[in-house]
Order: structure tokens, then C-alpha cells, then sequence
């Protein structure tokens, strides 16, 4: 496809989008996020977008019904403490009711399966989960309140790009020390939102037969134009281990990402590939700690190649 | 359709289905709930089956997308409450990460939001949110450890289908005290899990057209053979108030429900129709009482339906 009709399709699909609620408030709260809200402040300190969960695809206007991509948002959660924990301001996109920081080891309901009733008039939390209920409550506020993490929650593919779009922005002037870390499962389709049924499809006549539009690759903007100077890493999620590689180098090259993390759905939580211009780098769970996550030596890595490429910038800018 | 085309249908649906697991776990739990579990067990104990929630349709065999249909499950746990306090047992069949019974005023993520810093090395749970807190632990576990609440999630079309007819079947030696509320959203349309993709549905070539077959309505074969003396309730949900009574009417006659309940999405917390044989009733929230809601007026009305629906039957076998 050519820029020109790539460039195209992306304007149709942001003005066709039904307009984002609130978005001032967002852009006033990313910047006070950025370039304030933390105890040391400046054009030197590093910040990652990481992107979490699955959006969703409208069927109707009045939505009752739409796709979802799944997603349980535990990659983004994790990496985003692994992120803070190396000396990052993360701004996390997440769809809303998904993983949360610092909560992945308590139960789906962890109110009413951590708490127990003490008495008559009073509860308290259960022994067993009680560390992981204080650990869950004391890191995410302190992260928080310390101003470095924002969350900002989506739900359609309509909220999500236009959050990124505007993140993206936000994060222009931080040049080499933005990061993007896309791990959100992206929808590939979308109704466009004019030509979508305004009530509820009836189920009277028949089978449904659907037909989804491509949703116009974001990536390449994102990289040319909305925050060009920053380091992105977007990941590749397939079913099939057959073609998971090739798919993760096609979309290296063409959205000209500094990484792709290729993962399969079977075995993504104990061993990724990071797939780089200068060859592939598999990253494994350490088996011998009780408890280890795939995203701690995965940010490890990811965070050195940033240092690299600020170095590098900085470097040439000399 | 002829009733020995439907069961065909139904035949192929189940046959097809991916089997569900821990299905005789899942009797086990409800034959004690049913017969055992409570203060006064007998025939003579009132039971009811409130689904709540939507159910998703799989467009993948490993699972990356599916379609999903909208509902926060706030209509199933709210009127959980009020059928508990009005002496039934309650099985609640909900979608998985749906509102839970006596949480309705608890923000989204309760844990991170109701809980705060007590200092160092403790928590303590937010004055503004401690009434909600309180009374949502309290009162779920009284229901629960009382044998009044018995909870069984599903997320998938073929997993709430395969369940309603085991606690259906678990439900049929109740005869006319069983009653079911079946508030949830499901799916009328899906794909065979045979036609399925076995891998994740590329996105390289152009629009993806899709066809989705009906599901076969199981709302008739629940009514006449998997409990048939049950009183029973479904829900219609309409965008568009032109075609919702007479959507309503139908199903009441063509599924041999005892009532419909008509609600429209923008006013479903309002007001909703009660549709029967005999006439429609409006029911609509006490507008007078803060924090009132239409499922107690609701609740209440079909429980005395229930009342007049048990003495008939009793009447008619003296």
C-alpha cells in the first residue's frame, strides 16, 4: 500500500470515529504526568507507553453486541512494575476490567475472596491472601502517588487509537527517552462506524453474514509522525508456531520497529522472542525462582536497548 | 420450524460443543444445594436459576477473538438480593467478571480503590467507601455460607448452554417451585465449533467476510423437557422501543414463557414491561426512595406470580 493511501484510510477512520469523551482532560493529564508530576522532572527521564488488553469492535451504535480480542492484560501489567521498578514513568493504556500492576497474584474477585467476616459488625483480610492484598494495595499507590504511573483505560479500537494518537503527541518532545511498549491486542477489523447498523441486528431471518474492514495499520505513523524520535517495541501474537517468526520480521520491517516480541499463545508466559534488525533473541521464565515472570528479563533486555539507542542519538547528535 | 428440525439442531449444537469441564463436579454442587444445603431443605424450599451477563461466541478454535454480547450482569446480581430476601435459594449462572451480588456501589476496582495507606506497613479501607465495603463482604458471605447463594460462572455460549441444562435437569424433581430468571444476554448467533478456524484468522487479505449461524433456540426445550413445570421468566432486550413489546409478545407465546420482562437498552434501570397472557404491567423504580431500584418492584411482582402459579398447581392435583 502507498503512503498516500494509507494516510487516507487513517484520516477516514478518525473521522468517522464517534468523538472521544474527555479528551482534554486526558492531554492536561498526560502532561502534568510528564513533565511534572515526579520528583525528578525533565527532558532526561524516561517514559514508556505500554499498552494493555484486548479492544473491542462495535457491531452496533447502540453496542449490544461486538468482537473482542482476547487478552487478559497480564503482559502489560507485569512489565509495567518491571518498567517502574528500572526508573520509568509508565503511562499504562489498559482496557478497563482487565490484570491490574501488582495485583497478579490475587483471586479474579478479590474482595469478596480475600475478606473474611471477623464479626458480627466487621471483617478482615484472610491470612492466606494477606500478603498479596497489602503488597497489591502499597506498591500501586505508591506508584501512583509517587507520579510514576498513569492509567488511562479503553475499551473500543475507536478509544484506543485515538488514546495513542494523543499519548503519542504528548510524549513527542521527549524525543529518544519515549518508549513504546505495544502489547495490546489489537483489533485486525472494524465496522466503520457510519456504515454500522443503528439499532440491535435481529436474529429473525436467517443466518448473519458480516463483512469487517482492515483496521489501517497505525504503527507506521506512529513511528513517522506522531512520536518519531521514540524507541518502539510492538509485539506478535500468533496461534501457530509455523509462522509466528516470519510474521514478527514482516512486521519489523514494515512498521520499522526497533523490536517485535513474537509470542505463542500456548507458551507466552514462560518464553518470548524478541526479533531485532541484527537477529532474534529468545528470552525465557527463570525456572529456578519460585514465582518468575518472562516479562522481568524481557524488560531487562528491552530497557538496555533503549540505553543503546539513547546513546547512540546522543552520540550522533554530537 | 417443526419441533423435530429444533431438535436436531439442538442435537448438532451440544454434539459439537467443546466439552464442559468439570460438568459432574458441577452437578454434585447443585444436587447439594438444592436438597441439602440450607435451613429447611425439602420440595417444598422455592429455587431460582438468575443467568446473568453476556455470553461470547469463539470465532477461533484457540481462542484470540470472539464476538461478545454487552452486559454489565447489574440486572442478575441485583435482583439475586432481592429473590434472598424474599426466601428463595438463588443459583446464579453469570458471565465471568460481571457484577456480583451486593457490590453495585463498589467502584470498578475495588481493591485498588477502596483501600488506602494506613501508614508503613498497613491499609485500611477508605471512610467514604466503608459502608459499601462492609456491607458487600458481609452480606455475600452471609448469603453464601447460609445456603442461600450458589455461584457458577461461564464465559462461553457452549459453556452457558451445557450449564443451564444441568441445573435444569438438577432443578426438575422441584417441579413448581423452581423458577427461572434468565436476565442473561445471549448470543443468537455463532459459529459451528467444527467450521471453526483451528488458528488465529489472518489479516493480511483484504475484508473478512464471516457467517455466523442462528443459535437454536434452547428457550423451548428448557420450558417443555428439561423442567417442565418450572416457572419461567425471559427477557427481551430492544434498542429501538418501536419493536420491542411485539418482539416481547412473540417470544412469550413461541417459547411458552410465563413472562417476558421488555426492557429497552437507555431506560432498562428506569422501567421495564412485564409481559403476560393476560396483559402487560409497567414496572418502574420508586423515583422517591434514593438509591432505589426497578429490580426490588420487579422481583416482588414476579414472586407473587410465582405464589398464584404454585396454589394452581396445587389446586389442580387435589
Amino acid at each position: 500500500m502507498d503512503s498516500a493511501t494509507l494516510h487516507e484510510e487513517i484520516h477516514s477512520f478518525f473521522e468517522s470515529a464517534p468523538p472521544l469523551k474527555e479528551s482534554a482532560k486526558i492531554t492536561d493529564k498526560l502532561n502534568r504526568f510528564i513533565h511534572f508530576d515526579s520528583p525528578s522532572p525533565g527532558k532526561g527521564r524516561r517514559v514508556v507507553c505500554v499498552t494493555s488488553g484486548g479492544t473491542t469492535v462495535p457491531l452496533e451504535q447502540r453496542c449490544v453486541r461486538y468482537i473482542d480480542n482476547f487478552s487478559s492484560g497480564h503482559r502489560g501489567a507485569a512489565s509495567t512494575e518491571y518498567f517502574i521498578k528500572a526508573g520509568y514513568k509508565v503511562i499504562l493504556l489498559y482496557r478497563r476490567g482487565t490484570c491490574q500492576p501488582y495485583c497478579s497474584s490475587l483471586p479474579e474477585d478479590p474482595l469478596l475472596e480475600c475478606f473474611e467476616l471477623a464479626d458480627d459488625s466487621d471483617f478482615r483480610v484472610r491470612q492466606s491472601h494477606s500478603e498479596a492484598v497489602k503488597g497489591a494495595i502499597m506498591n500501586h499507590h505508591a506508584a501512583v502517588a509517587g507520579g510514576l504511573l498513569l492509567k488511562l483505560p479503553f475499551t473500543t479500537i475507536f478509544e484506543y487509537l485515538q488514546m495513542l494518537r494523543i499519548i503519542a503527541s504528548s510524549m513527542k518532545s521527549l524525543e529518544y527517552h519515549a518508549m513504546f511498549y505495544l502489547a495490546a491486542a489489537v483489533s485486525d477489523f472494524y465496522v466503520p462506524w457510519k456504515s454500522m447498523a443503528e439499532h440491535k441486528i435481529q436474529s429473525a431471518s436467517g443466518p448473519l453474514d458480516m463483512r469487517l474492514m482492515q483496521v489501517p495499520k497505525m504503527l507506521s505513523v506512529l513511528r513517522t509522525e506522531w512520536s518519531p524520535s521514540a524507541f518502539c517495541i510492538s509485539f506478535k501474537l500468533e496461534t501457530d508456531s509455523k509462522i509466528l517468526l516470519e510474521k514478527a520480521n514482516m512486521a519489523l520491517k514494515k512498521y520499522k520497529m526497533h523490536s517485535v516480541v513474537a509470542n505463542e499463545l500456548l507458551t507466552r508466559k514462560e518464553e518470548v522472542t524478541v526479533v531485532t534488525e541484527n537477529g532474534n533473541i529468545s528470552v525465557r521464565r527463570d525456572k529456578t525462582r519460585p514465582g518468575s515472570e518472562v516479562e522481568d528479563p524481557l524488560v531487562e533486555l528491552l530497557v538496555k536497548k533503549h540505553s543503546t539507542y539513547i546513546n547512540d542519538a546522543i552520540a550522533q547528535d554530537l
